[in-house]
């Protein structure tokens, strides 16, 4: 398989745009993808593109991306993967480039959740995320199936509330200085575990807020990679990992499975472990589940993720740090545009240019998990080839 | 990019499966499929999948194939491209083999539209397919939006009502002897010409019925296929084309540029030409798209497809013969599953096992176009490598 790399990545402001559809967040995303490619990109050089998107409340998804962006010439394939949808999509892309059937193709995220004017609402699309005839009518949207998982963990493990108060405590520090976040003031532990109860163990403060945005990269196979950039971003690993849809069908609540098999096989192809790892970005779409993910990740010994927390290993300065973007939690949840957003920020870690910059960089992870906790998606970045 | 090929494919029968999920038809389709590999085929061989879906009625689609057929240690993506998406399934299956990052993979295509028990209705999703803010509020359903199309190319080209209804007759004598097909009976032109008004110019019997259904296709790297096969069907070319969403914005009504595209492409990586094509499924949604169809995809010469249809041309046996299977009309139509139950029947037809077989039959191509007619898929398939 031939290298890949990432060369250019934008994306929105993540929050809520109320005035836009994805028909206007793509466009922004994609302007500032474009602008981050330092030797300039036309849009005659891409020969493909994908769309991750969940909620398709503009209407048909591919041809949104095609139409807006004058890309009819080339094909546009979506791909959906319920909340691994962002990091998916750029699998599939990375594949695609791989192949040697295209040299530079396209990858965007997008999704518009917040007071949409279509038929399709914010729980019509969370059911399309799990299964139909039993979890989701028995109430186990996105918050109550979660809670079972992090409820367990904290049974078994001997972390507690305070613990997930402290990474949301964390991860709104971190968006403070992040432009691109949705919710960009500090929080303390004493406001979130005071804060109202969305489902027992997650208060407020514990949750994703409901985010619209979009995001984007451009993938170039080595071959070409030059005539883009000197500085690329390569994609030494994709990996996608599955699980049972219904709970009753889990082995172990306090594990996500489909998180350990996805970082297993990106890892791998990286050629890497979890202790090359210098920064990630984590799927917390609630607190206890960047915890779980520690430990999922090969950060963390099993159930021990809660003391990367207690020595502060988890921001920015520490030994792991998660999240420097803010995370899902404080810089936003559009599904289909979560997991290249985290690959947006990573892309800038790596070339030294973010907000909080994690020093000498060299080895980054993105991670997604999806709805039902039944699949994971996770990408390996690196500014070295091998 | 190295070649790949068929080495197996299965599919439910398409129709009106009240009583039956997408968690029952997948397994039915994968267990023909897995038939149909002669050497046979352990699932521990498949490593990763693709699922064709568009209702996500079920829930979540990339769960639901895990699941049910216990493939939960490979990754598995869901592709969605309105009607295209059993093709398109197929063309990022073919890109990922082609990558060498996997030998073999399965894709799956299933829907299930009949009376679905869950909140997603047939016009939820068939809104997903098109603009949501102006084309689907005014009224532009699948019917409607090939209708404008339709109208205008009888007016401009010569071709009548009675071109159509020969067309819908040819595919329903053809269905008669596939098991799998739905409307498995003959009908006559007067039948056609005189059946209830659904959007003029299209009758009831112009129109494709809603059906359930699941197809199957395994894909090997030219490298492994005599592992399971002396007689695999290679998947030639793959191509996939787009327009503009809107109609206001389609420049010409009385062509599907995404069709043209998709074939150009497809059949210059195959490098063969539209005369080298032997047998074709065509995306007979109404019987007027399969007519612009055979324009669209050089079988004939603009404005001249009703002279096929005068000379019989498009039946078994003609010059060019067009949906053996009954094609959409009379095979059915479930959506995701479309186009992968095309490369099913394709499939037998170049190893010599079709119901309406064809004779020496040595290149097929698979077409759909998909909702708003801004998406169309093509597989170019031989039974020979080069």
């Amino acid at each position: 398989m031939r290298n890949v790399a990432i060369v250019g990545a934008g994306m929105t402001e993540f929050g809520e745009h109320f005035e836009l559809g994805i028909k206007d967040l793509i466009p922004m995303a994609y302007a500032e993808c474009a602008a981050h490619v330092d030797k300039g990109i036309d849009k005659t050089d891409i020969e493909a593109a994908w769309i991750g998107e969940l909620s398709t409340t503009d209407g048909f998804p591919a041809g949104i991306l095609a139409d807006t962006l004058d890309l009819t010439d080339v094909p546009v394939s979506r791909v959906e993967n319920a909340c691994a949808t962002g990091n998916d999509a750029i699998r599939n892309g990375v594949l695609a480039v791989a192949s040697g059937h295209y040299d530079v193709v396209l990858v965007v995220g997008a999704d518009k959740v917040r007071e949409t004017a279509s038929n399709a609402t914010f729980w019509e699309w969370s059911a399309m995320t799990r299964d139909g005839a039993w979890d989701y009518p028995l109430g186990l949207v996105a918050p109550a199936n979660f809670a079972l998982h992090v409820n367990r963990y904290l049974h078994e493990s001997g972390a507690t509330k305070e613990h997930m108060a402290m990474i949301a405590v964390k991860n709104h520090h971190h968006a403070v200085t992040n432009p691109k976040a949705q919710l960009r003031y500090e929080i303390t532990v004493a406001q979130v575990l005071n804060s109202p109860m969305v489902v027992d163990p997650f208060g407020l403060y514990d949750c994703t807020p409901q985010s619209d945005g979009a995001a984007a990269v451009i993938l170039a196979a080595e071959e070409v990679v030059q005539r883009f950039t000197d500085r690329p971003v390569w994609v030494r690993g994709v990996g996608l990992g599955m699980d049972r849809v219904m709970h009753q069908h889990k082995a172990d609540m306090t594990t996500f499975p489909p998180t350990v098999k996805a970082a297993r096989v990106a890892l791998t192809m990286a050629g890497l472990t979890p202790r090359d790892v210098d920064v990630a970005e984590v799927h917390d779409c609630f607190t206890g589940v960047e915890l779980i993910s520690y430990e999922d990740l090969g950060f963390a010994d099993r159930f021990e993720g809660r003391k990367l927390v207690e020595r502060g290993e988890h921001y920015v300065g520490g030994a792991i740090p998660i999240n420097p973007s803010g995370g899902l939690k404080a810089k936003g949840h559009p599904p289909g545009a979560t997991g290249i957003g985290q690959c947006y920020e990573l892309f800038k870690q790596l070339r030294g240019e973010a907000e909080n910059q994690v020093d000498r960089a060299r080895v980054a992870l993105a991670h997604n998990i999806g709805g039902p906790t039944a699949v994971a998606a996770v990408t390996v970045l690196s500014n070295h080839r091998s």
